[in-house]
Formats: structure tokens, sequence, C-alpha cells
């Protein structure tokens, strides 16, 4: 008794709907015996049926909307791959999950909006949404997240999740390059979105760092409190006097659940070289989960491209077609707690560069502030500029342990000493 | 309409069975809340009831033996973490398959030598085996493998799946001590199995690539058929000389499906100090999932220890009181293929190390000898001992990629040379 098959409809024929639309032509035999039941797309929708799209579609039903798409009667699963987190990926979506259809979706932005409205929506229904393909690519961390680590109490999620961000970090370092260079250069290669501050702005990066954390701490996906900040502001010398003392710079988010409320930030820092953040170059993409019992899990692969993308959406096809069903975010959505949020505490060293007049007793007084904030010096470094006397000294500081409240009291103070050269910048150094 | 809770029947209590009880007991409503039902351990089995454990177990119902507990009618999963791959776990795991029982075990070694039978007897009874904790400690490989990655043709797997092999080699390397002297400390600090073999001679990382080997490629366990060397041979020279040049030594695992057959091999190699498996130190193991879509995968965590292999065993169990429920390797029994064995043939780059006489000429023949065998060198470097003229030297060669038979017959051509003192050493230099 051949086992009946699971038909998909597909909403957006980009790069990820051709990398799935490629799979299942190429591996077929091999989807259907371990899904024990044949995979088919029944149908698709994309807004322009004339362009090439280096695939054979011609078999598919066509919808040129993805509304109609999702409620066909002959589609048990609607695949949104299209993306935007309003019109009609949420419509869409909103209509499949109406129809009862499983959903699949690569789409954060959707899912950080809206997630607990989906997920109340589907579980109404009794289906499922699934969502790998939507954080870190390739990589399945949330099933690693929901399912493998499902026994532990979820300490710490932390993450190097947008790959355009780390392109250009890495490039700015190998190259030596000035952002806005290596900005321009990413555009160039196609690697921004169409509205570049969803990348370099870390707005992309802190929708799947919700997501995890909602997964995380059973609470409600709360993307409006990730403290954002992006990767604009990062200089080249930061970068490389970073490097020479033994750290990376890195868009990371790091989300925990504290005795205050939940924090979830997603914020350039400094880390280690030597950790296992450190050398993760260009577009690849790294997760640590850290739980109770199991202590540090690190997931490392592609975070982006067709083929990463699809394979992730492929493992949540074949969940489903394997009768695999769990609540979206790994608990029924009524029991997602709504979290307090929290801005970040947690003491950390620091890395701070300042330029300071040539002036005698400049850096005593900087020290001075540094005491008095209660903030402690591990390292300190001044480079005087091209060997000149006359010229101002760059200064860099990495510090013990200190609060962000500390550390802003110390650049509150450093303004007022006079002794510097435009304002000073504070680092946090993430240690794994 | 509370759900029926899970019941266990927990046979061991080591390490990692107290480790389990220990979950359960601080996390109840968590684990309760995310399988959707309570788990709760109603039996348990040990040899010796009278030990002190650490754990309250005076709630659970006693059983002296396993087998009993497997076929109790109180019990729906049977959790074996007792380990050894025939005796009483054996008997008791196929108990509880014949009394229909689901199984969740962290024992590699049964499950590499009977795996195939163990999965036959599962699906005829409609029960289901997991066996997470079995490979790679708490890290959730097998599940990144047969679910996350079901999308993908997968092309190879890596690991380094031994955590006491890799806690001697990096501490060899850290301290500069020879092999006996670490042999003899991890024996001291209980990080040995009762017969060291397990661990040095490669067996039980064997099994584990064994296992992921028959998920990854679709075929039957076959343990025997992996090439296996130990780490017993590997010196502190070279240790110490392949970390000048660029390189760590691993006791490395990889499988690959080649138009020839299934390769497996589990032995000592180098890997690039800058390699994702260069920096792994201790008892931390990693294990690389590569597939024609999603590239290569990362995962790295710890290898052992009560909290992370409890956690592989509660991800399991969680999954079963969810009802998740896979074949054994990720496809039917009956559809896994019986592999070709084939010996590693790909071309890699060597590191050779040998020491010449001090005769004119000696170290041309030798690069005549690799020329003959069609070998030739990227690196080559000269280390005359304690500076002394009549000294012998050491000779270290990094060759370009050449066949595993290419390097046995330049290594046969050395011999009949007649200025090599000793046995020279050829370890393969394995490029992620």
């Amino acid at each position: 008794m051949p086992a009946a098959p699971l038909r998909l409809g597909l909403a957006g024929l980009g790069t990820v709907g051709i990398g799935v639309v490629k799979i299942l032509e190429r591996e077929a035999d091999l989807v259907a015996a371990r899904a024990g039941r044949p995979v088919v797309i029944t149908a698709v929708s994309a807004r322009d049926r004339s362009k090439n799209r280096d695939a054979d579609l011609s078999r598919f039903a066509w919808e040129t909307d993805p509304v109609a798409l999702a409620s066909r009667d002959d589609i048990d699963v609607f695949v949104e791959v299209m993306g935007g987190h309003e019109g009609p990926a949420r419509a869409a979506t909103e209509a499949a999950l109406a129809a009862g259809k499983d959903v699949v979706s690569a789409n954060k932005a959707l899912l950080a909006h809206h997630g607990q409205t989906l997920a109340t929506q589907a579980e109404a229904k009794g289906a499922t949404i699934r969502f790998e393909a939507a954080v870190a690519g390739g990589i399945p961390v949330i099933k690693a997240l929901t399912e493998g680590l499902a026994g532990n109490r979820i300490k710490r999620v932390m993450g190097v999740m947008n790959g355009t961000c780390n392109y250009i970090l890495t490039r700015m370092q190998a190259a030596g390059l000035p952002y806005d260079q290596v900005f321009e250069e990413a555009r160039q290669l196609g690697y921004l979105e169409a509205d570049p501050n969803l990348d370099v702005g870390g707005i992309d990066a802190g929708h799947k760092l919700s997501l995890l954390a909602a997964i995380a701490f059973g609470t409600q996906v709360a993307f409006d409190a990730v403290e954002l900040e992006g990767i604009g502001n990062v200089s080249i010398d930061d970068i490389r006097l970073a490097d020479e003392m033994g750290y990376r710079i890195k868009l990371l988010g790091v989300a925990q659940m504290t005795g205050r409320g939940l924090e979830q930030r997603m914020t350039p820092c400094l880390v280690p070289t030597e950790s296992p953040f450190g050398p993760l170059m260009g577009g690849t993409n790294m997760v640590m989960l850290e739980g109770d019992s199991v202590g540090q899990i690190f997931l490392r692969g592609p975070g982006a491209g067709m083929g990463p993308t699809a394979s992730a959406v492929m493992g949540d096809v074949i969940d489903i077609a394997r009768g695999i069903r769990l609540p979206t975010f790994g608990l029924p959505a009524a029991q997602l707690t709504k979290p307090v949020p929290a801005r970040s505490a947690a003491a950390a060293p620091y890395y701070l560069r300042m330029t300071l007049l040539d002036k005698p007793g400049a850096l005593a007084k900087i020290a001075t502030c540094l005491g008095e904030a209660g903030v402690s010096i591990d390292q300190m470094r001044q480079i005087n500029q091209k060997g000149d006397e006359d010229d101002d000294a760059i200064v860099l500081i990495v510090t013990h342990k200190a609060t962000p409240a500390d550390i802003s009291d110390a650049m509150a103070r450093f303004g007022a000493t006079g002794v510097l050269v435009g304002a000073p910048v504070a680092i946090r150094i993430e240690e794994v």
C-alpha cells in the first residue's frame, strides 16, 4: 500500500524556491524513501511567470496570487519562501493556516512580527508551522533547540546569524578596507537586501535571535525588545587594533533569561580570536546553545544561499511527511509567557578606544575616570601616531569585567575631562 | 484531559542513568510541558541495590535483572544505559523490543554490532529505537543527520568522537609529555574504559562512525569494515613537529560513499591547526556532516559526561513522548543496503617523518624514492639533532596529494635504501 504523496504549494520562485524545485527533481526517490511517501510540488506562485528560472516548472499549476495558492484543495503544505512581514506573504500564510494547511516558512521577519498570532492560529486548526530555513540557513538549529536539547533548561543562546554582516566585517579585516568601501562591494555582489538596513542594521539577525529566544525560554516572540545595533559604526581602526590585541569584531546575538527578565541583544562585540566565534569568515553562521545539562553546543554552517536554505526547507517538509508535528515554538502557544524585556546588565570586559590630546596628565585623567566609575583596567596601550611628538595619541584599554552602566558612567566622565579628541568607542567583549 | 504519562524503565544507574534521574527530578514540569505529557520513571535496574548513588531511587520499582525490567507491563520505554554489546544489555534490549517497548539507548557497541537485527526486530513490533546518546555525547548529531539534513544526499561524515583520545592527544601537545605518561594520567583520572583499548584503540569511535555512516548512506551498519588505527603509536615528536608545521594530530573518523564502495576509517590524522577540527581540546567532540545541498555543517560539544549524555537520552525520550517515530537508521531496515567495504583510495597530502643516517646523498635517495612512487614534495625540513655533526638527521616531508597506495610504495622503497634509522612514519593530512 503506497503512502499518499505529500503535496506542496510553493510560494516564491527566487533562489530558495528554485533550490527546493531542484532538490525534488534530482532526489525524488531519496526524499520519498526518507519521508516514507513521495513528496511532490503541485502548484507554485510568483509574480512574474515569464521570467527564466533555470528549472522546469511546466508540470506545476500556476497561481499569480499566493493567497489563492495557499488554500488550494490539492496542496497539503504551503511553502512560503517569498519574504516580507506584511503584504502577500502574511496574507497567504494566514490563508493557508485558515484552510488547515501546514506551513513551512523561510520568513524570519513574518515570524518575528506575527509568530504568536500565527502559532495560535495554526493550533486552532491543528496545523503546524515549521521555520528551520528562517534561522541560520542550512544549520538545523531550530531542531537542535526544540527537540535535541528539549531535556535542558536553556541558559543562553548566542549567534553570528547574518552572513552579510560577517562578510563585511571579515572582508574589512582581511583587506584592511573601510566600511563604506566594503559595503559597496557587498552591494555589487548582491549580498545585501533591497533595504540594506535589514542586514547591516542588525534587523535580520535580530529577527532570528528573537525566534531562538522564544523557543529557548518558552516566551512569546519579542522582536521589538531586542537591543539592536548595526555594524555601520564599526571602524577599520577598531577591527585592526582589536585584532592586534587578540580579538575579532562580530555582529553577535545574545539571549538569556535573567532574574530581571529576558535579555536579547544583537550588537557588534569583540570575541577572542581563539574562541569558536573568532575564526568565522564570510557568510558562515554559528550558533551556540547552552543548556543546564548539555553545556555548550556550537553549530556552524552556511547561513544563506540556494542549497543551504532549500536543505532547511526540505528538512521541515520531510518532517511533516514523516508525521512529526510539534507546536510552532516547542510549547503550545497559550503556554508561551509574555517576556519582561530587560536591558543587558551583566558585567563583561570592554574594549575602549579614544584619542587623547597631547597634554601632560591626559592619560591619568582617563584612568581616574575609570576608577571613579568602578571600572578597573586589564590592559592599556598607547599608540603615538606617526611618530610626531605633537600628535595626539590613541589609547586602547581592555577593562576587567564591568557593567554596561559603569561603562556608560565612565564614558560620560571622559567627556568632562576635556582631554579627548572626538568621541570614545566602547565595545563589549563577549567571552563564550 | 491530561495526557497519559510516558513511563520509563531505566536499566543502568551509573553516571548517565543517575543524570537522567536528576533531570526528571529537577525539571519534571519543563519536560512535561515540552513533551505534552508527564515523563516518569517507574522502574529501574542495576546490579547492586545497596550502592550509594546520590539520588532518591526509593519511589521506583527495582529489578535486579534488566531483562525482567524490559518487559514490565508498567513501562512504555526501555532506557538502556548499561553498556556492553553482549550479555545483559543485548538480552534486555531484545526483550524490550519483543515486548513492543520503545528503546532509548546510549549503547554504541550494541548498535554497532547488532543494529540491523535490532532495527528489524523493532519494526516488526512497531517499536522505535533511538540512540542519540550513543554518538558524540550531548551533540544532537543523529537528529541533525537523520532529520535536519534529510533533504540532502550525504557526501561525507567526519568526526572527532572519542573524548578520551582527544584528551590524551591535546594533553601530550600542551604539556609536551609522551603517550605512556598521559595514558597513565588519563587512567588515574577515570577517563578510560575498563578495557582501555576501546578508547585508545579507536574501537569506541569506530562504533560511532559506523552508526553515522549507516544513516548517512542508507546502509546496514558495518562496524567490522571500519579501518581502525588507535593512537598508541602517536609520538610526542610527531605532535610537536606537526604543530610547528601548522598541524594538529587527531583521531579522526571519515566515512564516504565512493564508486568503489563505502569507505570508513578511524585513524590518527593531521588536520590544519586553522581548520575547525584544529583547536578542539580535551574531551570536546566535533562532527562534520557534508550534504550536496547544505554544504558542510559542523557540530561541536561535550562528548561525554553525566549532563551531556543524559541530555541526549532525554531528547530521545521527549521525542517519543511527542509521538516522533522514525526508522532506527532513518530508512526502514529492509531498505538498508549491504555496503561494499572499500579501503580508502582518495589522494591526500601526507606527513612523513624519518631519521636518516648521516651519509652523503641520503636525502637524495629519499627524494628519488618519492619520485619513483609518483609522490611529489610540498615541503621538506631537515632537523639536525643536538648540533652534533655526526648525529643522524630527522627529515620531515609534507607531500602533495598522493594516494595511500603510492605512499605505501614510497615507504617500501625507503626501506630498501639503507639510509634510514628505524621505521619511517606516514600520517595522512585530512583537509576539511
